[in-house]
């Protein structure tokens, strides 16, 4: 059985969900409104839904003339059609340490609910100002994954992660200037972070950050409704 | 209360089990075996087990005259002492792409059952001779959480993470030459993969891998003991 | 005797067909329409025929009124004049790992045609997806030489790698983000392959690998009307 | 009057003193004991007191023998002849992250008392145990000056940058691997902090953070003993 | 009682200028003129005056038709409302190498005016007409901390630092070209001054460097008006 | 049918001849004699003979007594165990631009012979005496495929490239100093060389490129014996 | 007395011409129209004649209006007023390797011509193709003081350098892609060149270059004219 | 006729001389004794003169029991056999920054002195301490050729540049340690250096930079001796 669509230019892989627990996801940069409008019809047809990313204004605009039901928000760039069909237990908290990371704490927020998660937004408690961090600090520990998003020196992931027994997930971000090197610098800094139980992402990947927490909590999900007795 | 000891040269972070679920784990590179020892002490009296990662043959010999219940491995340089007190539902596996990833591998397979894991090793499957791993895809697939090592340029996390619904940790290795820079290739090259649902540790940090592995299992297992419904 | 043509502002190389096997190609990026049209006027009268590469639409508007016979493909941004006068005994096969690589991969492909090849292409069938691969694995060991066009990590050439026996070129491409460096990242990670007998150009270098294919081809043929036995 | 000594190696700058507070110090890398000790009678007969840093003990213990007055500390590798013949007002609070970034810790506290200034150490108050950095909070906010050493991801000198209304001078230091690029991690992520009011120095240039401090320690008790008005 | 004002997409930090001396400073990269104009409204309530900085030419149009009284500074891209409040003794100078420089040592200017610091401006004083520097000889010596701007190899720092006994502060900018590597090339030479007492700031970071300035106569005058004695 | 031997601590990919032509090659850094025994001994049991590159002579002294059949070079590291059993038509030339290249040029060499070409050596014709180079002009355009080793500045395979109409592989080598980093710079110089038909391999990877020279050969002797007409 | 002009913006180095045998040339890029016209004024009134490199279309044409016998070159993008004083024994030859990299030749030429040379412009003479290089040989020879521009690869001046007895001066262009890092690779390459007796300046620097052939030629001048006979 | 003798493993350029003005100069790092011994020979019966640089003390040792007039010099790492048969008009200056750049200093002063120039060393003058450069004004302008050493952040060329109307060449050295870079930064600094009329060679090559200093001077009293007029 044909586990993919040929649509020539692409090849829709119709099969993701079987094997991974989600379809395609449309990474909307360098791909035409034409482009995204095909592969669109093929995915809702297979799943009833679809989600894109990373999708500029003009094309959204484009997208969305077709596509009426669909919904775009502006500050992650993301397009929804259709609606989550899970819903996770636990919770994901998505962390960012400044008011300019908001787009990437915001694709990471959207990516989480519309994959099945419950998520939390905790915005704008940089370690500059180390008591707006520590005010959140029970809320901070009761979540299942935290997502943590910072720009600059991208020290925010290292201080939540060794406040909390949760997996933590830290995704840079572009947001800085001169030795920032447009991310590189806390991509860097947070591969390197004193914090245990800390992983990374590439560089304004919110995405993929609540990919992961996702699946981590699709696992438990999965784990909890098998009623596994623990061995 | 005091949430540490203090032994002038450093404070031994006694309060950390209640707070992330795991007591300190010592870094053995750049402290001598007489402050290892130290704080080796302070460890056993509070929590009756430590751990010693990146540990020179060396310094284990001194270490285990003086405590000679621990063990040491020499591929992983970890030594041991006590017993795991918890062994959670679900499994690690950790992969590695060639032989010579192997100590990073086994530093990531003993972390991983020392924090009370179920550890199955599939190593030696690197893409280039991809029917290698073709070979294990069933047993892949029924992991929980994936653990994969490699160097060169890094390919094997991303066919892994196509290949299934769980999260996957990439771990690259020092192990390389020329434009291998390293380990930075493969490291850049895992954070920019085209599979999603998967994160990325420092080179060689197959403890750091583990560890958010273990806390991973750690959040299924208490899930699944609280018996919560799915909401 | 002369071996170059001197327009002033350029030496156009006449003597190159004689020395190499190809008239030489003019690298659109960087030239006027005007300094490309000169060159050409003189290429076309020593060769009967023209190939332009990294042509802006702008610049080939204008170059079609003042050659109405060339042809133009937007995808590549090759501009063609005349017709190939060779045809190579076996193929070149054209592969790329996403949609968004398809402008390297056509450079590639046009370029091998124009040069007296006959060219498969294989497109999106990135590693995270293996089996769109694996599905075409009988036809990609039949093919004589193959290019392999990815982005991001850059992993598809290392797995082509190891199914063939046929020499592999690596074509790394500009499109990724963050930690992918403009290319840098799936430039170095092929150049680290695992796989052997593989071997890599520039960043979005389509015409440099189809050139090298097709080199390739060239010695097979005059080989084979050699009719000369092995030794 | 010539402003320096020539001893054809090299020229001794005897009148920095009076340019710059204080009198040459010697950087003992990269110099033969013979040539230090020929430096040291010269500094020795001007001012009456030297300092030596990045001393190694092979070289130490040869000028000890020269100069059995002369002290010399193993963990910062700095000899010291002589004794420091001011006192400032004011406190310099010396904080490192980790055990190892002792040896750059030491050197910036000995240089700063061997400049003139009261020193109060608080070692290893790494971010990823955020609370023995909470404990010392009351301290921190009483220092006139703050050198702030860390390896690592270097997030420490951000936390301290945004609890203190004085200066903060951070050191990044070598020790980590793999994406810590031997220093440049945590240096280039310093240089981004978000916290206002903090400087860098290079990496493990404990000696230089102290020298700073120093010369703002000068500056406030030359300003108080004017008992200038403020204006 | 709560150190901040929450308003949805940042947390204003009102404590800050009892924690650090000086209230929050908002960073207008990276804002739209409406979350910034909220922002103002805020700090104006709580402190009667307020700083942007990076603020372009755009939204200062924007926002002084909503702040009359404020006033926008070209050259520095700065917006200043409201008066400072405080003079400290001391003087800060501000020096530059060349011309283009001028919109790094005029954000440094301001912004140390603006906290209270009297400022002396040296500019067009690079190293490569030593002459010009030399003349200014006596007045240097004079200052109480110096901030020294340099783009090109950013030398001048370290010819400074070697003239006076008081703090050097040097700013790399991102003014030049080809091997300058927008301002790495300064930052990274700054850094390895031989020079001693010198520090260094993030590159084109005017404000950080004359924030630090003015914390140092802040500690000044703190000190001189308690009158204490030299311990 | 498996296709690997499983050795545990490897698996031995005795499939690959079949798959890629040739059977695996050892490559003998980071591997124990013991371990390279073992892998031998299968292979020897597989294929009757065996190559190992990258071995230290220590190594080689260990293994020449389990096998004293094979034999070591020490200027390549390479120990052959067994004949060719293969010759092709063509030629491969191996150029070198300076003494210091030659351990690479030699593993170049070796290799493409154990793999069954007939190899050419022209070493030590750097472009600085160009003449040097010349004097082979006429030889050069005789060979099948060139392998052009260079470290420095990389410079060869350019002026090489031009000359000729077959395919032209370039190994740029660690030889040099500086701003040679170590290869990096004639690795990045060869892949923007303005030659085309040029490929590049790692650093140092002498084995690599004379990998895809005798699969090139390969193609040309099957072509060859299949006696197809060109189409 | 004065050796500058102060004009608040900048100080006008009138005593150059004395000090270094040339009147300060005015940089174009980051200058405003009115701030260059203000620096002409007083050069002109010092020296009667100006140059300014690196001034856009825009700016000149406005300062054409303001001084009409001023003449611009817009490949070279240098504005001239006043005539060359000098003329220097000897011939500064300027080659460069393709038509890409005309811009930085021609500022080259232009400055070298402005500074008092006989200049000879050899053009296109890449080393792909060497032969058009080597029908030069003889005049190459002949040269004063050698300019070798290249882009790419940048292994044209090591092939000039191995072929004269006189000074080479490389200058390395930012045309390129990919590897070639806007520049780097080849500046990177010319300085581990394989040829005695060349040095490099800045990427796309053809002033510096010619500034530094002048200084040769100036030096031959002034010495034949003290007719000193060799010692 | 023959240009180069052909020893195997290298050919000797005895042509060299006649072409560039100096014999074939042996790079000693990398070669064994044995080697160039072999060399010596060729070159002593073509030049009767011999240099090699980078020969490391052990090599040197072997080879003056071959060659007991030779002479070995311990700080540049240089051996010379015979003597300098030339002498040019006017004089190099070699100056260094610190005296731990001796060793390159050393390489280039010797190295001119062998080429035939007379050399003036101003060693241990870098810019932290101005007046000692100062006091060497006079002198520094009478120079003919400027070679300006310096390691740190190489801020020395550019004020000896601003101060000359001679060529400055100049030498980044690898002595510094952590932002430094082994050399990468001042010699990135170096290159883009605010004085006009400088050039720059690789890090630590003293050799190459007197190279180009003697191919000055030997222009200079070729064209005196020509007494040609200044046309």
């Amino acid at each position: 059985m044909k586990k993919f669509d040929d649509l020539g230019f692409c090849k829709v892989d119709t099969d993701r969900e079987d094997r991974t627990g989600y379809p395609e996801v449309i990474y909307g940069e360098g791909k035409t409104s034409d482009h995204i409008s095909q592969i669109m019809d093929r995915l809702i047809s297979h799943h009833q839904k679809v989600m894109i990313t990373r999708l500029s204004k003009e094309k959204a605009v484009t997208l969305l003339e077709a596509f009426p039901q669909a919904k775009y928000d502006e500050t992650s760039r993301i397009l929804l059609y259709g609606e989550p069909t899970r819903q996770y237990a636990g919770e994901v908290m998505v962390m960012c340490a400044g008011t300019s990371d908001l787009f990437v704490a915001e694709e990471a927020a959207l990516t989480a609910e519309w994959m099945g998660c419950k998520v939390k937004r905790v915005y704008d408690v940089g370690v500059a100002g180390i008591d707006r961090l520590l005010a959140h600090r029970e809320e901070i520990t009761k979540a299942s994954v935290l997502i943590v998003v910072a720009g600059m020196e991208g020290a925010l992931p290292s201080v939540v992660g060794g406040m909390v027994k949760r997996p933590v997930i830290a995704v840079p971000t572009s947001v800085g200037y001169g030795a920032h090197l447009e991310g590189l610098t806390p991509l860097l800094s947070m591969l390197t972070s004193c914090a245990s139980g800390m992983s990374v992402v590439n560089i304004d990947n919110g995405f993929g950050a609540a990919y992961q927490a996702a699946l981590i909590l699709q696992l438990v999900s999965e784990e909890v409704s098998n009623e596994k007795p623990i061995s």
